[in-house]
């Protein structure tokens, strides 16, 4: 007999997930607040469900992704949520980047009602998502974890369990250090090069091969050389990412000037109307700070 | 009858570049500050030069090596400085890193003089100038270029020629902007990593394949965790670069806040005596500021 899922949240990256876990054969009930986004699913044979608590119901496991951590919250446990409809046994899988510290809190909740909680937040982008290809960092019960790993396995091609509940989310904000301020670098380096008229093509292959070279460099750096702003993911989100990272490095004491930094970069590129543009827009305010228009 | 050439600055650079040419068949002629540095390429063919200027006299290309702007105005124009021996028609091409404002007045010195001077600025480290597989970025005539070209290809894997005078050293300072923002990038990801007690080499392992990745990660990352502090490229040598960075950039009315901040942070690992440790020692300045020690 098929596994029942449930998926809930289906957005840019939510949709085509929750397709590739239909197309492996298992029966799929959805969920998302506009029924409009599921209408694709829907024709593949998912089953529509009215609310969070409906589409968990009966469900072995229950996806959710979703945009922050208060959205979590209310599909988990508002009203009509998850925890209404949930048996105990069951795994739920949040593929949300939130804050590593609430995730912890709602896993300890679901654990008192006998099911399991695993973060699971994605990176790769929704190329990655329609492609299943990519990177998902989980956190939580390793059993669990043993238990659910062939699903992720269709909708990713890198599968890490990382450690206990939220270490999935924290791995995922490390990847946003990493991402948010080599991205700056990139910015920084070609607004150097083009102050002086180096040719811009040149200098990103030349320097891609060697020390200097980075996904960033590699794949973003053209983009902002050709004023590609199209959203791979939109500094909106990246910004999200960037609070949750500020907030756990203020829980734990710590201290990132160059992550705060670039958090105030991108604000100045929100201000300037850049929020719905990809990363790359970054761009434009170092641009803008050395008058390079 | 095999080409005269002269090699002036026998560092951990120079030497076994110095070296390649001469394997190649060429009479080089070699002079540095301290003639024990030279030994082992006397032993192998190379003629003592007393100056530059001596070393200079007769050779068709002179390759200098040398650590800072002054090292290289005193050698090419100060007392028994190239500019006394060298003869219309020859070719001095400049290693060093060094002012690209600088670099273009010194070329217009030696086009004067009815000779050219390239600037060719190397990335790799020692261990590329010994495997021979150092990235050499030129810059200056394009004709004067195409004829040494075939020495820069003894010693360099991936050489370039970036436009006119001062191209060269300002694709090198491109690479500095990007390869210390980068390495900060890595510094913050792991301090928050590691204070959030992941596994820091199951991070660096799962973030280096996707959009976060980067050489800094995969290569400065390991030795970070490993406290492994051994220079590949002293904190010093990237300050001096950082200086010619922000010096540049003051002329050219650009602003690099990235950049500044971690040449700031880079005098903190200085402070702690870091100097002479390589790059991946900025790492103990955020564990310091975090308290992770």
């Amino acid at each position: 007999m098929p596994t029942k899922l449930a998926f809930i949240g289906l957005g840019v990256m939510g949709e085509p997930m929750a397709g590739h876990l239909l197309a492996a054969g298992n029966t799929v009930a959805v969920h998302t607040r506009s029924k409009s986004k599921a209408t694709r699913l829907l024709t593949r044979g998912a089953r529509w469900a009215d609310s969070s608590a409906d589409a968990a119901r009966g469900a072995e496991v229950i996806f959710t992704c979703l945009p922050d951590t208060p959205d979590v919250e209310h599909v988990l446990l508002g009203e009509k949520g998850i925890i209404e409809g949930i048996s105990a046994g069951s795994v739920v899988i949040d593929h949300s980047t939130i804050s590593p510290e609430r995730t912890r809190e709602l896993a300890t909740i679901l654990f008192h009602k006998g099911c399991a909680l695993l973060d699971a937040p994605v990176s790769g982008g929704d190329l990655g998502a329609r492609n299943a290809s990519l990177a998902i960092m989980v956190g939580g019960d390793a059993k669990a974890f043993a238990r659910v790993e062939p699903y992720l396995r269709c909708m990713g091609k890198t599968v890490v369990h990382c450690g206990p509940s939220g270490a999935g989310q924290l791995t995922k904000l490390v990847n946003q250090i990493l991402v948010s301020v080599t991205n700056l670098a990139v910015c920084e380096a070609l607004s150097f090069a083009k102050k002086h008229r180096l040719n811009l093509d040149k200098t990103i292959d030349i320097l891609s091969a060697g020390a200097a070279g980075s996904w960033q460099l590699a794949n973003l750096g053209p983009r902002m050389v050709n004023g590609d702003f199209r959203p791979g993911f939109t500094i909106d989100l990246q910004q999200k990412d960037l609070r949750l990272v500020l907030e756990s490095a203020s829980d734990g004491k710590l201290s990132l000037p160059a992550a705060s930094l670039v958090q105030q970069l991108f604000a100045a590129a929100q201000a300037a109307g850049h929020g719905k543009d990809g990363t790359q827009a970054l761009y434009c305010v170092l641009e803008k700070l050395s008058s390079l228009h």
